[in-house]
């Protein structure tokens, strides 16, 4: 009862409210009259065949497709594949905390890479990659978390130049790239340097998170490799899953959904954009969102959000400070809010907490 | 067309005849009228609560349990937390191929113990573990897969000793334990030494493979640090599988299940036996099943059983020859057949297929 009190613009979490149910009950009363023959025993480790068909088919993509328990364990094969303890690896600065812990918990030397609006530093890039030689480079180029940011197509494609170049290899996480408010789509790193990146796509943020769905899109000899991890670490993704998304695709039409969500979205961060800037503005630097589901916001008077949140939880409202997604720990001021997981009523309602931690002014 | 001429005896699959589909069927039809609030959202690492609290009421477990994407990844999880490279662990010899691969896939270096009638070879386990450091043993004490061998009480109480005075950890992966024909419950070697040992249980052999759900029961200690591996891995296991097995074990009785499957299995592993003694039992050396789901074969001339294969395949029958499972590769006389996933038509068929490759006696 305690905990309902709390407004929490902390976790990465869709809106519940738009989850398509009516949708998925229709598939479960399908499923209680005919149960596919194969849908109870074990599977193939690549994934269903008609479910990887489908997806290439609506999303238009001409590669082999990897099914994997969401973004997260596709990123952990990718691990298990390319380190060993101490390779040095490149990730954005600052960048999602699932990442880098991963990536430290397979003992690899995270390098940082600085971000600026319109994408990575490339300079700054370059200058590493002509001193060091770097297993691989995250990025998350569409509304970027935590923050937001999304790469011009002219940053992807130069970046996509220095990788080829460099022999660099980039994981191109793209969670939150269908999410665009105004539907732009920017073009994908893979498809400027398809040998040189492993994409990943997810259900998670664009239907449903418990599903634990996504995909991996690399080139063959990779994808060879990381079957092969995906086999030991735990034989194939469920199936009960996989037909549920499979059944979806085939009977609704998703990018009907993704545009229900993105009209929703864009209300929300809207409305959290401007209720942080009229009540707050003085105190926060902050940008209007363009998409995905977060803001990264600045303290102008360089305080430090960890001290901030301490005094937030006192009166039930939370958000990540933003030194959990940078290396650099000086950077002490920033703080992620997620604007998709609250009612509009408890965004007001959160902020105006948030205000009596500041003087009036 | 041409693949279902095949008689397979060579993948670990259970009767897809024997699943409760008419039960899921009835789940799914729940869940088309009445789908739980919290059943889409992104959920808790350890696994859904009530799931959990199920399984430790109904198995009679006191300790925590993690619930993982079968229990292969539960090894997965493990050797993450425990394994660097060239670590020393300890395997049974023979051992299960899915576990000695991930193993490697790991950089460890598997030393083997000698499987007897009634379990690993103590003597032998005790002189390397006075000379060595390892990081741990794995063993199925239950109808080990591939050699069906199950430990007596003694050396299980035994081992678990050992594993005290040298501060040993062993891995206890349990998938066929509740499949005894008899109806035999063996100690749990975690119950004996719950400090070192990891238990892992499986729905896999007893209900339905494509669910993909294990469980992971541990000492706190080591539970804390699966746990943290399971969220960067890939943060929790899908929710559609563990609330249909929620469903399943609140509205059936599972163990009434499990009966039905020991009866059917015991007809077919007597079945696989007897037409094997009476068509091949001059060439092949073979015990009769008491439980599980293999049967472990010598040919009796030691002859090569990968050689064997080669001229199977061409009849249309397959198996696995046991150097797959084996360490020592100048082992090269063992078969491991399934005798589960075949009808007993094909049974009685396959066996005669392979006895044409044999001379006339």
């Amino acid at each position: 009862a305690n905990q309902k009190d709390f407004i929490s613009f902390a976790g990465g979490l869709p809106d519940e409210e738009l989850f398509p149910k009516k949708e998925l009950k229709q598939i479960f009363e399908t499923y209680s009259e005919n149960l596919p023959s194969d849908l109870l025993q074990y599977s193939t480790t690549m994934g269903l065949p008609k479910l990887i068909d489908l997806i290439k088919k609506q999303f238009k993509f001409k590669e082999q497709l990897l099914i994997s328990n969401g973004s997260q364990q596709a990123l952990d094969l990718i691990c298990s594949v390319f380190l060993n303890p101490k390779d040095k690896i490149l990730v954005e600065e600052p960048s999602y905390l699932g990442a880098i812990g991963l990536f430290k918990s397979y003992a690899a030397k995270c390098h940082t890479v600085k971000l600026e609006k319109d994408g990575l530093d490339l300079k700054d890039l370059e200058k590493k990659l002509k001193k060091n030689t770097y297993k691989f480079l995250y990025v998350i180029p569409n509304f970027q978390n935590p923050s937001s940011i999304s790469y011009s197509n002219q940053k992807r494609k130069k970046l996509s130049v220095l990788a080829i170049k460099y022999n660099l290899i980039i994981i191109e996480d793209d969670p939150y790239g269908f999410l665009d408010f105004k539907g732009k789509q920017y073009k994908k790193i893979f498809d400027y340097a398809p040998k040189n990146t492993i994409y990943l796509g997810s259900f998670s943020k664009i239907l449903v998170p418990s599903l634990r769905l996504g995909y991996i899109m690399a080139d063959e000899e990779i994808m060879t490799k990381i079957n092969i991890a995906k086999q030991y670490k735990d034989l194939h993704t469920n199936l009960f899953s996989q037909y549920i998304l499979y059944e979806y695709l085939k009977r609704f039409d998703i990018f009907e959904h993704i545009k229900m969500l993105k009209i929703n979205y864009e209300k929300k961060g809207n409305l959290f954009y401007k209720t942080l800037k009229t009540e707050l503005g003085s105190y926060f630097e902050v940008e209007k969102p363009k998409g995905g589901m977060f803001l990264w916001v600045k303290l102008k008077d360089n305080s430090n959000s960890e001290e901030l949140l301490k005094r937030a939880v006192k009166k039930k409202v939370l958000f990540v400070p933003g030194s959990v997604f940078l290396q650099d720990k000086t950077k002490q001021s920033y703080i992620r809010f997620n604007f998709t997981n609250s009612s509009k009523k408890d965004i007001k309602k959160g902020i105006l907490r948030l205000k009596s931690l500041f003087p009036k002014t």
